[in-house]
């Protein structure tokens, strides 16, 4: 656009749909700016929409198409890369009025509205003896449309898969306000390009999902839970390694000697202060569930462990999984955090972490590790202090040093949490140049205009001019 | 192109390939013209090519993107759709000389060239007590690279899904003869676009495949096998509707009375030939495999199953599994054969069998039905006298018209052979005006010159004008 585009307005968007939907005042607008990341780049929208209809997206994107104006989807807000932040001068659509969530039990399938939470899917779910498995830490409070958009994992995923694994169809709104729908309730299909994982993990820069088939299967439960300590946490992700090579386990989780004492701390559940690092594990083979807990157990023992422990007892199962699961919460309540989520080949893990290590050391700031282990994804928690300006480049310094450690392990920087846009910036040293164009060109053959999480998981474009976004 | 182009000669390209690469002789090509669905579409190739390297492939596109030469990527033939039917005028890669395969342990991963072979993966990753699940029924014979162009599936599916859920990374050459790579050994990785899986199941449309990384997970043995009787399909059917939302069976085959009496005729197998339909179920959970073949075998009894056996015995095993995997060698040697795969919600199997069945006695073929029941995906294969024209045009309306009601099921026309250039012209019906044109965008975006297997998949555009491919 060359010529001078007239000021935009949102009165013609506020008529278009039904009393109040479309938010304007700053103060209600508020808190839908950030996500809890928190990482600074949220600007102020001009508007915050929360339609109740996949017709009302598309009329608000519609709009958004019309003026160029730039659109943030958002869920429950619950995201950890600043992928739902808001633009100066753009809207923030809210599915957090979308909430359906109906059961098929014949076809075990879910048909899900984005701003249902994780916990809404899985409980109407539980009600048919139906599981559905991705749980992220934070399933209790987090939308299945930021599950879809970050294609979230959790710790089932070790032996259940990530949310990618169970979506079989969706409705999508595209940048200019038309709405596709892709795959069914078939349990298998390969009719045409696979559109439908594409927008898995795509975080609202290619369409807005309003609508998703997931895919359940029958339930399954927790037989046995293990725990063991261990003098260092290299030597527990030993320990993974040799585990993962032997069993199918349903859970794999490892936290370092800083995030055991966080959760103590912050409530108290008996875990050893003193040990170096904890693994939680987890086996839901209801008849081989001992058979699996010994070879654990022994592999436990044959890397380092001590006070190896099994049980059956559900609620003491439940506790140490809710140990693992409040983690997050526990660093949250030491200081500032960055929120790292790195991944490598499941061998490089020892060398991830003493790395992760050093990069505290070399730069002065706390660094708590808690893992999915199993699939040698690592959350470094760098813990700060905000208010210490040379605590906060540190900070910082340390979070670009993490992903840069976990790349040259041949990993990712991130696992399950998405680039957003805390992470944007790294992300060519990961891709490369060539899989940056041509993810740039999918883009724009989504989004022509750009008006789609402009900001968002894609860096500046290598020939980027002054001015293009 | 409006000025004309000279004639294009493979002299250029045979030079630059190492001696004996190219071929060019008619008869020594025509070997690579067609893949197993033999449905009339293959042209004449002007070269076949055999690189033995990812920069030989490079070498082979450069030359037909400087020629806009056709580009079709071929594996082991064994496609049903005839999605590597050779193009005239173009060249055919043929990846069967490219078939490394070497197995990370410690990473639970295989590293594969597209030529190797489904089985061979599956024999090294034995070696070391991991598994590659995906197993087509031809896994014997297809290479992976069809796996991965096809995202095939096969009899595991039930519980282990199909090939895009074990692709972790792959090189790929594009439509410029540039290679990129995405992905790596990392298990979980949301870092970008999910351009890995949108190349699973492209059919060689948007670039060529020369390595994949593929999971692997520790072996799972059988442990029981199921097999009971039943007066019909439909009835078998319900029983697997029941099975699924019971159990976790490892496999869930249907084979009906055509398909039985086939396999007889074939090999004898001790089959019923006198039962309506046959269900052949397994699991594989260790300690849990008899009340798993209690639920499956009270599940077949309640829907009028008769004759239901159990058995623990491998080689007894091996022979009923065997049985339903020769099904289609048993019904090609019976005449002509349409290979159909369609899929719909599980509960609507029982309908699409019997619509099969009314299908068949309208357009007086034979339909034999094998599905892989629990994932609702069905193969009706029809037989017809090929010398017959009358019997010809009455197979290619039954091929349509089993389309046709697998669509106006909720399903999908392919749910694991692909679309190839057998199905393409009943794409459009499954997903709308809206999705196709999507999924031309993304063509033009990989392929702007439309020379990666032009006719495959994507029927003409709706805006196609004359002498538009």
């Amino acid at each position: 656009m060359t010529a001078q585009a007239p000021p935009v307005t949102v009165e013609a968007l506020v008529a278009a749909l039904p009393p109040g939907m479309v938010v304007t005042e700053a103060s209600a607008m508020e808190k839908y700016r950030e996500d809890f990341a928190r990482d600074g780049s949220a600007g102020t929208p001009i508007a915050v929409v929360r339609p109740e209809t996949a017709a009302q997206v598309q009329t608000a994107v519609r709009w958004a198409a019309d003026h160029l104006v730039p659109v943030v989807a958002r869920g429950a807000g619950t995201g950890l890369s600043g992928g739902s932040s808001a633009v100066d001068g753009g809207i923030t659509i809210s599915l957090d009025r979308m909430r359906a969530v109906a059961i098929d039990p014949q076809c075990q399938v879910a048909v899900v509205e984005p701003g249902a939470l994780n916990a809404d899917v899985k409980r109407a779910a539980a009600e048919h003896g139906l599981w559905y498995p991705p749980d992220p830490s934070s399933y209790e409070i987090c939308s299945i449309g930021g599950n879809l958009a970050t294609n979230a994992g959790g710790l089932c995923c070790v032996k259940y898969g990530v949310t990618s694994d169970y979506v079989l169809g969706m409705d999508v709104v595209l940048a200019d306000g038309s709405l596709v729908t892709l795959g069914g309730k078939q349990i298998k299909d390969v009719a045409g390009l696979s559109l439908l994982k594409l927008f898995v993990g795509s975080e609202g820069t290619l369409g807005i999902i309003t609508r998703a088939i997931l895919r359940l299967i029958p339930l399954q439960t927790p037989q046995a839970t293990l725990v063991s300590t261990f003098p260092s946490m290299a030597a527990a992700a030993e320990a993974v390694v040799a585990i993962r090579g032997a069993v199918r386990a349903s859970m794999l989780e490892l936290m370092d000697n800083t995030t055991i004492n966080a959760v103590e701390d912050w409530r108290s559940h008996g875990l050893d202060r003193s040990a170096g690092a904890l693994l939680v594990a987890q086996s839901d083979a209801s008849g081989d569930a001992q058979a699996e807990v010994d070879l654990i157990s022994a592999a436990c023992t044959a890397a380092g462990g001590e006070d190896v422990y099994a049980t059956t007892d559900p609620d003491e199962s439940a506790m140490f999984v809710s140990a693992r699961r409040n983690a997050l919460h526990a660093l949250e309540a030491r200081g500032s955090v960055l929120f790292e989520d790195v991944g490598v080949p499941l061998p490089r893990l020892p060398e991830l972490v003493q790395e992760v290590g050093r990069i505290a050391e070399r730069r002065d700031v706390e660094i708590a590790v808690v893992a999915h282990a199993g699939d040698g994804n690592t959350h470094p928690i760098i813990v700060y202090d905000g208010a210490d300006d040379g605590a906060v480049t540190r900070a910082r310094q340390a979070f670009a040093e993490v992903m840069a450690a976990a790349i040259a392990l041949g990993g990712t920087i991130t696992g399950e949490h998405g680039v957003g846009r805390a992470k944007r910036f790294a992300l060519p040293d990961q891709l490369g140049d060539d899989v940056l164009a041509l993810t740039w060109r999918i883009k724009d053959a989504f989004d022509p205009h750009g008006i789609l999480n402009p900001g968002a998981v894609l860096p500046p474009r290598l020939s980027a001019k002054k001015g293009e976004r």
